[in-house]
């Protein structure tokens, strides 16, 4: 199956002229399925041989061949909590996978709290082996207390940033104050070392009951995050409410506001705050009003499309669309939506082949991409 | 005739709910016919006791009473050449109009030049008597050797900021290449005293053959320009190529790259330049593609729409549609669609009473306003 699927900067009167058309002129892409059978795909990471890991939300992860073939599921992968918006959500590969051939899952960790069956997210990594993690270890658990019923907002996306660290986001977990309560772990982007410890530089170590891995609070449910790949700074799409979803340049122990500050409502209509700004919180470099329901993004890395090169793409659950915005010094100078899609996009990420890859959950849970146009 | 709009961001739900909305949650207006029978309208001003200045791009410039009654042409107006995308183009009042009575009037002031009729963007003042400008005189006019028999972007936009310093675009003319040369008075944001003298700290002052009063070069028919109601900063819609609406946060002295760099490419679908960045020239805020077509642009500064205060309105030709962004810290976070107009919006500008009024250019040449709903 091949759609062709022309972005509309471009009209007929192009096929009839001589000149030569130029990368950021002319984007025209064929959209290819890449994977099928595919249960709820949340999250995706390629391997340095090409390959694929990819998360299915119930609770599995799966290896897809460079031919689209997808694997049984892996062995060796911890229990979740398929639970509202838990389950097995994002994988990562470790930066130096080809040595230690570590992977990493950010998932809905289940305990049994009496009769009660609780969840938080929680971070585990093991070595790659065949078909299967071995050596499964979780690198980061939170206390016991904040473990909930809820099934909300888990956030739960992993990246890498150049020096090693790991950050990875959870939600308010439905729970939207303690997001304002960096004793707590909820609301916020997290940063630990690759085996789990705390970095002595992160911004709440010295602070009595504070959660020590946090990076920044005030964060709703952030499900996409990702490095800039020139700046190296950390961006984050937050899951808001109606009306609410966000943007945000990620920096060292600052509080993004939520739910004392957001553009957004409830969904049922109720309002959560009357105030859009205010003093030690930081605005949004971007909001998406109405929502588009955020999900995964990601920088596109690639060389097949030149003009997209470092531009942030953004899935949108809402309307099944895949977004594109440009960023020029820390802003976002352009929008546009690239194209959309039968199902709910969940993730989106740059192959080794400079396509882009998205996971999208539907009747047909698959994994489609965009690569040029053939001719 | 009253229509009601809606913006999107709201469903049925709220009308259910008990709880009281804010404003920056729901902004519900009806949009009102307020004057008709214009021919083109292209700018608007208002006076200090509510009535309106408008002109047509035909060549007249007409009063709007606070009824929405039209005045016949006022007399003392200059001839204009109204070719191509010339006439009588934007209005603005001095600051001090009370004092002064002075009104201001960007046009294509046409010139004989053996039998071809030129022109060029010019400024002129005049006192406001009754339904006439008195003691008319032109305050900018280029060099005879810059006009021409071309009838392309005339750029016309006039604004005084809080210093008195009265700004005002002219378009490359159609001469794309001349935006990049300071030697001539194409393509630029130019800056000039009230009555026309060149400010001594004008960036070219000291620059052997330099148009001493350019502000800004580099860009191709800003059609809108304001000036930010808290920062002061001057900001730029500018007109450009399919795909290439800019805004611009307009600095002194600076390049803003056109031709040289820009996102769009000709209509016809050839090339300008393969760049879309350089060093030397400024990135845009902000970039449309597809294009809209920007024209006029204005702050919203009332206090009907406390949701909109500060937001920046800037009308889309292509579309008929009005575009609201939000900027915090000199970026763009959020942009949307207010409203659509039958006809082509070609400046927009807050009222005395906080209402936001729409000057359309259409089969009937109107303006309307937008004002809260009504109960």
């Amino acid at each position: 199956m091949r759609t062709l699927l022309l972005l509309t900067v471009l009209a007929m009167t192009v096929a009839s002229t001589n000149c030569t058309l130029t990368a950021q002129d002319l984007v025209e892409f064929d959209t290819e399925v890449y994977a099928t059978g595919l249960d709820a795909p949340w999250g995706m990471a390629f391997l340095p041989d090409g390959r694929m890991l990819v998360t299915e939300k119930p609770g599995a992860v799966k290896i897809v061949d460079t031919d689209g073939s997808v694997s049984l599921p892996m062995t060796g992968i911890p229990e979740v909590c398929a639970c509202g918006q838990g389950g097995m959500l994002d994988v990562q590969v470790h930066p130096d996978f080809e040595n230690n051939s570590l992977v990493y899952l950010a998932f809905a960790h289940p305990i049994m709290q009496g009769d009660d069956k609780t969840s938080f997210t929680a971070i585990a990594r093991g070595e790659l082996k065949g078909n299967g993690l071995e050596n499964v270890e979780v690198i980061y658990q939170a206390d016991e207390k904040f473990y909930t019923k809820r099934g909300h907002h888990f956030g739960s996306r992993i990246v890498f940033d150049a020096d090693g660290y790991l950050y990875f986001s959870i939600g308010d977990r439905g729970e939207q104050d303690k997001a304002q309560d960096y004793t707590n772990p909820n609301g916020g982007i997290h940063r630990i070392h690759d085996d789990g410890r705390i970095p002595e530089d992160n911004p709440f170590v010295d602070v009595d009951g504070a959660q020590k891995s946090l990076w920044t609070y005030g964060n709703r449910n952030p499900q996409g995050v990702d490095v800039h790949p020139t700046t190296g700074a950390i961006w984050a799409a937050e899951h808001g409410p109606r009306g609410g979803d966000e943007l945000n340049h990620i920096q060292k122990g600052l509080n993004y506001g939520w739910p004392t500050i957001t553009y957004g409502i409830n969904y049922n209509g109720t309002i959560i705050t009357d105030q859009v700004a205010k003093e030690g919180m930081e605005q949004p470099n971007w909001y998406w009003k109405p929502s588009i329901a955020a999900c995964g993004m990601s920088f596109y890395t690639g060389d097949q499309f030149p003009a997209w090169k470092n531009s942030l793409f953004v899935t949108a659950l809402k309307f099944g669309e895949l977004h594109r915005l440009s960023i020029h010094g820390g802003s976002v100078i352009h929008s546009e939506v690239v194209s959309k899609f039968e199902g709910r996009p969940r993730d989106v990420i740059t192959g080794p082949d400079g396509n882009v890859y998205i996971a999208i959950e539907g009747e047909t849970g698959r994994i489609d991409r965009l690569v040029p146009k053939s001719e």
